[in-house]
């Protein structure tokens, strides 16, 4: 898969895990505008807080680990961030300023420092107009690389987008949940770019839950390196954001489909809300419910549960009115379709069974 | 077990459960002086809807049934109750509004009615001093019965109380999480026995956590039947008030205890915290994170997942200032104590592991 124009990426093995590659780079031939979205975890890792100052700036680089999330990690957290990122942009020529960081692993070890520095000579070294090894090494306990690409037309000219992501676990909505990285080479403003983003990720990331646990280190960027179509007209803007919606529902659901120890990819289709707000609390207290989850795994179309499940969240059902219809429950892909028949508001998001393997992984982890 | 001066009770099999005594009464010699505490799920059962009615007169009888919720039964459910409650009246001699009843099981399917009519006379005839039928009759995958007993001395009486309860799974705090019946043969008032009921309620099965789930069914009953001492002045209140308050706390720890599938029973202690709701808050985030539940099954101290978990909820926690002790992982009991160190409040709940075996059991379930 090549990167749209203007964009460069490696992925190397710096030894922060036990197997595999796991430090990152997007390298811009120039600076690409930037937008991000960030957890609203209280607690989060370093990297988030440094990428979120530097994330307005023009941006030269991204360089991500996995295997450490850089977060609680005692004293010096941030100076050691700085300092990856100042490392970084003095190869490069730039200020630590144009550098983003994103981390994804255990919470609470101090990354190793020394090992990351001595790393990114390598790093840069390997770059390529491929995204293979980037998208390899930003995982953790996902089972496969997460990439979706795109073209559209915007005036006669072909702009592509690419979207990478981590998840598998600790997987919630209302914020960004898990790393995202989209590469495009359509030129457009700061500002219109971040509102797309902000968009696309309520519709993608954010419709999406495992296990209802928020991460600390959550992060999805888009970067524009400016080099093909203007993304400035209305219908221009409409088809663009269209794209990086696809591109973002995809990998969204590359995501749910990779669900640590998940059999099933449920789809969860509310209808008839009173308001939008109500649609989406409908969807994610049954799609986080262990039992409703669990009677998933079971291939049990136990439907008392997501009454319940509505009635802790207020929403008063009618044995009339409530309408279940659901795809055959031995499929790996099932369509649940609720209609609380008390407003005109829908919701679509993307979930998984829990299963006895889910515990096992996460027994394991650490 | 002998019950308390002017109780009587029975459990028989009736044919509600694959197995096992399922319909169980309790009754009084006279009346009893009744309060009670419900489920706030608004989809809540029938036998929910027509106790809470009902409990504020004065009471001849408990029935209940386990195998089935009586909730969301499509049409005639809440005449279906009346029924039964009218039907058990008839045979006492007293009025519908004299019984209460309460319900457990699967949600959706419509209480046997006649085969529960026709098992009354034996239900009846059944009835002795002891509790033990009657503890049996309340399960459903609860693997041993709940009885809790103490005796007080009140003004040189000895006042008897006896709890009963289920629980194992659906158990989430913010309401009575189960069912539980207490009888004792104090003498006291409706209201202030209610509450004395609602602050018990509160530091025991207001303070227990397994999955996450709300029932539709969740019911505390306490019975005074008046046949020993008088509960009225201060001294004596807060004597009786304690022993109620040891006998829920000691049936919620035995829920805690039989929780589905646990390996461990988790008793989390929050300290340090701004204020008693965020103490309550940030216990029970930490809890119900199915990450954190897990490491426990996995005896394993990833101590950042309770950082991300208080994130989640807006705990902001220094990394020098966060305490966390711990006891061995590697028992069935284990003892967190985490220190917030931001305010002066604490909040103890108890808890278990997620494992395998939970996700079995609600897998198969209906």
């Amino acid at each position: 898969m090549i990167l749209p124009d203007g964009f460069y990426a490696s992925g190397i093995r710096c030894g922060i895990k036990k197997k595999g590659r796991d430090l990152g780079l997007i390298l811009v031939d120039g600076f690409a505008c930037s937008a991000g979205v960030f957890t609203t975890n209280i607690n989060c890792s370093y990297s988030v807080t440094l990428s979120k100052k530097h994330v307005k700036n023009p941006i030269k680089a991204v360089i991500v680990n996995s295997g450490n999330a850089n977060c609680f990690t005692h004293k010096n957290g941030l100076k050691d961030t700085m300092k990856i990122c100042l490392c970084l942009s003095e190869f490069l020529g730039v200020k630590k300023e144009n550098i983003l960081i994103a981390s994804t692993g255990i919470i609470g070890k101090r990354l190793p420092l020394s090992k990351i520095k001595a790393a990114i000579p390598h790093l840069i070294s390997n770059i390529s107009r491929r995204g293979d090894d980037f998208s390899e090494s930003i995982l953790t306990t996902d089972t496969f690389p997460k990439m979706v690409s795109l073209k559209v037309n915007l005036k006669g000219k072909t702009v592509k987008i690419i979207g990478f992501a981590k998840g598998a676990g600790m997987i919630n909505p209302f914020m960004a949940t898990m790393l995202g990285f989209v590469l495009t080479d359509a030129k457009i403003k700061r500002s219109l770019l971040q509102k797309i983003l902000v968009d696309a990720v309520e519709d993608s990331f954010n419709s999406i839950t495992i296990d209802g646990c928020m991460s600390t280190n959550d992060c999805v960027f888009v970067l524009a390196s400016g080099r093909s179509a203007v993304v400035q007209k209305d219908t221009d803007v409409k088809k663009f954001k269209e794209a990086i919606k696809k591109v973002l529902v995809g990998l969204a659901r590359m995501i749910v489909k990779d669900a640590e120890g998940a059999t099933k990819f449920i789809i969860l289709k509310i209808e008839g809300a009173k308001t939008k707000e109500e649609a989406k609390r409908a969807a994610f207290c049954i799609a986080n419910s262990s039992l409703f989850k669990t009677a998933m795994y079971g291939e049990n179309p136990n439907w008392g549960r997501i009454v319940a499940a509505l009635g802790a969240v207020g929403i008063k059902v009618g044995e009339k009115k409530l309408k279940i219809l659901s795809s055959s429950l031995k499929k790996k892909e099932i369509v649940i379709r609720i209609n609380l028949n008390r407003g005109k508001y829908a919701k679509t998001i993307y979930t998984s069974d829990l299963t006895p393997q889910y515990v096992k992984i996460n027994a394991g982890y650490s």
